[in-house]
């Protein structure tokens, strides 16, 4: 008989974003001419630079001609994409990687979820608090989360960042083995300076613990003083896993490509308390459950690394960067508070008069047709918030600000 | 502290293919004038078919204009891709299915090896021999496997296939939970007949056993009496998960694109014993743990199925079919026994005067610069044996067989 990994009878039945999208369809159904601004889900709108159309339509060609045909390629990437990773990501902020160090995926989001299989069922896990849901729900599903009890996972450390501690995590108060960071952070938008960085990789240097370190939006970082890369701090090799995305950097999230590292350095334990380095098993891991990534996707992500890429990313970046200043300055002016927004594409709004996340989404959709997403719904401590995302149009952020104003002013 | 999954520890250091590759380059060096004829990987080698590079060229353009590009699409893969690929590979042969059960991926690897995901790690499992090393590997991962001992998994029921029993595996003399059949065949090239493969889905539904069943070289079938689907056997859905791949039907191996279909019909088992639907928990796995198919590599996928891209793959699944036979009818001649490569790209040739398969290997490459794979890299069973594969150029095919004959006659 085979037997289900109960696990998985844990998860929660619906999704944040499939309830957000219930309640948007019920209310265009009462109000079909109404015009609604969706701010809430995190998908970029604008197109692939020109410089990746091109790479991508050159890659095309090669797989239509015998002598230029690429079958399998590497599990871990193609040479030419880990090199132009190293060299334009890392080796510019003074980091130094081996090539058999950086691992192509098709996006952090699988590799967040997969690098779990690498490790113990039992090792205790802490969590932001608000958080990426994917963190928590691939550890439910590994059974490291315990059960859900009033909307906490009863083994699960949350470490709250709130406005009350200015966003800052505290260091946990009871042990952790693996602790998921994300900066510049989903969903509140806010980021961490080198020294708060350097109190966790010590932190984890000192319990030998592993961060899992997701950098997803480290490219909409513009002050110069915070950290893209994890390994920006010293020892940050010997305990963190750093998870990058194409997605939101190039606007690749129909194109699928990503990378991790996973330094040579890095161990995790025997029961025996023996050392044993993760690099070579996440190899194992890739190659087993994994075939590589598109040869195309790769190619396209090699572009956004030539001069005219950084320059066509750099405009697409500062275009939804913008929307985000418009954004926070037009939200700030109608009296609400607002994080986030400046190194980061999300604004994490406090709601108004104290009303729940969800009462906030409600009104918002209702009274000005503006569609964010619950703070609660990322965890017990983004309660009281609503998110927004600058990836949309400059009209619609223009609308909705104007739309905001009217209402709140 | 971070505690390792310990069952990676019991991985195998060295993996098949890599020692094939030592030892072709240890000769390269030592014979850097001969011409090695590579028929030992499975992997394809013509170009993509023109229906589809069209297609990915669309499919691009459309990613550099803001009104046709395309974000996130559905985890699931997109409905124009599923509604093809249900008209096209299930209805055509009498088998239904809604769109919410086939799910759109990057390929049959990862699905094969993150199915596990889903099930407890105790479950039994059973393997015929000589079998993909994925299975294995993935369980290995998992825990479900015991302790290697010579060669052989102590927890892993080997169904053996030679031509003692023509290839056809007996039902298992132990109880599994869990049962991988590949069919067509690799590494042998064998298929089942659908009275064979009806065997196995009665055992299945008398067991409340689960069958992963990997078809992904059914487009090389050319019997029409074989199955090409499992569901084509009544009662399968209650018990059966189909992976599917374009990677050798369409030479899709480094565009990555294939689909699993999980029948809402198809259960697991809570200790309690009760019934669990998996169809909702895959789902669910993939919404967390992945992102969706990129959304070219689904636009080229559609396009096989178009009239000139049916055409076009099935032009090049000859191509490779006319390599089989001619390798088949070679060495036949030359007075060796010949398995498969009839309904598959796979030939199994068993080893003259009774050699073990590395030394039949290091004769091929040292005395006529072929390479095949040893079919004792497959498991025990395949000792003796050894896999050649018909996805080369034709000109390397010729040689192949005019050497083989000189050497052997």
């Amino acid at each position: 008989m085979a037997l289900i990994n109960e696990n998985f009878l844990k998860l929660q039945g619906s999704y944040l974003f499939s309830d957000i999208a219930k309640r948007v369809n019920s209310f265009k159904v009462t109000h079909p001419k109404d015009k609604v601004i969706r701010m809430g889900i995190g998908d970029v709108t604008q197109p692939l630079p020109p410089a990746v159309i091109e790479a991508m339509h050159r890659a095309v060609d090669e797989m239509g001609n015998k002598d230029s045909f690429h079958g399998y390629g590497p599990e871990q990437g193609y040479p030419f994409l880990i090199d132009a990773v190293i060299k334009n990501d890392y080796i510019s902020r003074g980091v130094t990687l081996d090539s058999n160090e950086v691992f192509i995926s098709d996006g952090a989001k699988s590799d967040c979820g997969n690098m779990g299989d690498l490790l113990r069922h039992d090792n205790s896990i802490g969590v932001t608090d608000p958080v990426y849901p994917v963190y928590l729900d691939s550890n439910v599903m590994s059974g490291r989360t315990g059960d859900l009890e009033d909307g906490r996972w009863s083994d699960v450390v949350y470490i709250p960042c709130t406005s009350a501690n200015g966003f800052v995590p505290e260091l946990p108060s009871r042990r952790v083995d693996i602790i998921y960071l994300c900066y510049p952070n989903n969903p509140t938008g806010t980021t961490l300076s080198k020294d708060e960085l350097k109190k966790w990789v010590n932190y984890a240097l000192a319990n030998d613990a592993i961060i899992m370190y997701d950098s997803a939006y480290e490219a909409y970082i513009q002050d110069p003083a915070i950290p893209h890369s994890i390994y920006e701090i010293k020892g940050a090799k010997k305990v963190a896993i750093e998870f990058r995305s194409f997605s939101k950097t190039a606007g690749f999230t129909g194109v699928r490509c990503g990378y991790t590292v996973v330094p040579k350095e890095l161990n995790a334990f025997t029961l025996d308390g023996e050392r044993v380095a993760l690099n070579r098993y996440w190899n194992r891991r890739q190659c087993t459950k994994y075939n590589g990534t598109s040869y195309i996707s790769q190619r396209a992500a090699e572009a956004i690394y030539s001069p005219e890429g950084k320059r066509q990313v750099k405009e697409t970046i500062g275009y939804y960067m913008t929307n985000a200043t418009l954004l926070k300055e037009g939200l700030t002016e109608c009296g609400l508070q607002v994080f986030g927004g400046v190194n980061a594409p999300y604004l994490w709004v406090k709601s108004p008069d104290g009303i729940s996340s969800w009462k906030f989404f409600d009104r918002l959709l209702y009274e000005v047709n503006i569609v964010g997403t619950p703070g609660v719904g990322f965890g017990p401590s983004g309660e009281g918030y609503l998110r927004l995302t600058a990836f949309g149009d400059r009209d619609d952020t223009l609308e909705a600000v104007a739309r905001l104003k009217k209402w709140l002013t």
